[in-house]
């Protein structure tokens, strides 16, 4: 099978308490393709800018990811900024240069129509739409947002929903999305809009899944070095995918199983900045981290008498 | 077995979005006894005031209660009053009437020296440490503290400390008490002072338990009607105390299974005011919501291949 994920390429700069990088490569497609990568082939729709360095280029490549959907423009990468405070639940953009993303319209190349799982990082969703325009009728399609765009476009948001079979979004973002301040409530209205799995991450707590078949709660590894949290989500998101691809059925299990190995690619792309850690697991750590997951969450029976 | 409960007995005004109750049973020892009655015989030392109804007296005993160790003296019963916003993750407290519980001096009446498991609610650290003063060794000992108690008492704290095995504690508070921002960090530092378990309710993101054998992430069930939250973190404590009670050996499996006993006990509680819900509980509805919980954090397991 085959996934195409559309979305940012970037080159960020971020302080944590744990140090910082300039310039480093960052973004929603980059983060997703790494993660997605140990499962799956994947294709990346994304524009950077002529100062885009051929070394990040040739890495993406030499991981695996097919960049034939990676455009060059005139112009400057999109540049992001931020510095994380406390425990890495606050942070604060420092600078936000879209740059040739400002004008980036997603053209899904040839031959890759057909690709049959699909994810829409955030951006504009009409820009969402326009790739669902541009595809068949994947297997799976999902899609992330963000505050700015639900409060933006809530008319295209409405349209793009009705299309997609998963929602990947935050706890805040699916509060505001779904009008409701519990989570389950806003869940359920998010599904009445459209999308059969809503996919809620919970940060420092883990993530929760609501389907046609109840509800799934997944923990949160708790860990002792987390140096930089930027692209958590989305690596999630990869992992989730790329896990969905190599399921022979989509049944529940399946989706269980993508919630822990997002949730596990996750977990490591935060212990170092950029691509760092993300970079360099194995197919043996995601798997030896899957059964933390497990063990983290396993429940004894009750008791037998 | 046995358990050993001190605490208050109080009249609580309760306002939420539901509804509201006026001068309702409640009270630590209350919501802890109702919850660990399902599992063994309950022992509670408290004190009520000379305006406490007979009928509730009446309730307690019929629960099964043993309120050998419940004091009527001169004055009034503790009163509390307050109101539950939003989604009721936040509330103001209107009203507090120590009353007779202001003089509340535990005594432990003869006879239950050697129960052999107790627990030590919210009050006084104090006083928690002269009921350890009054009970021989037992199996368990557990204790729950606040803020206000982290501020105003940390040196009698930590001599309560280093005479606990379990502390049932809250996110915030475990933060205070640990100091550190990070979950994790502030479980080992608090460890570090003695208890060798620390759970840490993080209401309706579930609960967290550190202890020898690492981590257990236990999930929250998601209600659609939470009408009074009040009491649900004492329950949590007697559901947990009852599930260790009633397991023969003290280990890793006992205390994961406590920590989910806890959880099925609370989600009950909110789901009325008062003891509304609590008292009604049956055994197989424990055991049902305990499934319940099982099937909500259940991972299957990753590729065969």
């Amino acid at each position: 099978m085959s996934i195409l994920v559309v979305g940012s390429v970037a080159l960020d700069t971020v302080e944590t308490p744990s140090g910082r990088v300039d310039n480093a490569l960052g973004g929603a497609a980059v983060y997703f393709s790494m993660a997605a990568r140990h499962f799956d082939e994947v294709r990346m729709v994304a524009v950077v800018g002529n100062d885009f360095p051929e070394d990040h280029v040739e890495m993406l490549r030499k991981a695996g990811i097919d960049i034939k959907g990676l455009v060059r423009e005139e112009g400057k990468t999109f540049r992001w900024a931020g510095k994380y405070f406390d425990e890495l639940n606050r942070r604060e953009t420092l600078l936000t240069e879209l740059g040739v993303f400002e004008k980036f319209r997603p053209k899904i190349p040839r031959g890759w129509e057909n690709t049959n799982h699909v994810f829409l990082a955030n951006i504009d969703p009409e820009l969402q739409l326009s790739v669902l325009d541009q595809v068949g009728k994947p297997r799976v399609t999902a899609f992330d947002t963000m505050n700015f765009w639900i409060e933006r476009k809530p008319d295209v948001l409405k349209e793009l929903l009705k299309r997609v079979d998963v929602i990947v979004i935050n706890d805040e973002e699916a509060k505001m999305l779904g009008k409701h301040s519990s989570v389950l409530a806003a869940a359920r209205a998010i599904r009445g809009m459209g999308p059969r799995w809503v996919v809620i991450k919970q940060g420092e707590y883990g993530a929760v899944m609501f389907s046609d078949h109840g509800v799934f709660s997944a923990p949160a590894l708790l860990l002792d070095d987390v140096r930089d949290p930027t692209g958590a989500g989305d690596t999630f998101a990869g992992g989730f995918m790329g896990a969905l691809a190599k399921s022979p059925r989509l049944d529940d299990e399946a989706f269980r199983r993508a919630i822990i190995v997002g949730s596990v690619l996750a977990s490591f792309s935060v212990e170092d900045f950029s691509l760092g850690r993300l970079a360099m697991v194995t197919k043996e750590e995601v798997w030896g981290r899957y059964r933390t997951f497990e063990e983290l969450a396993r429940i004894p029976p009750y008791f037998s008498s």
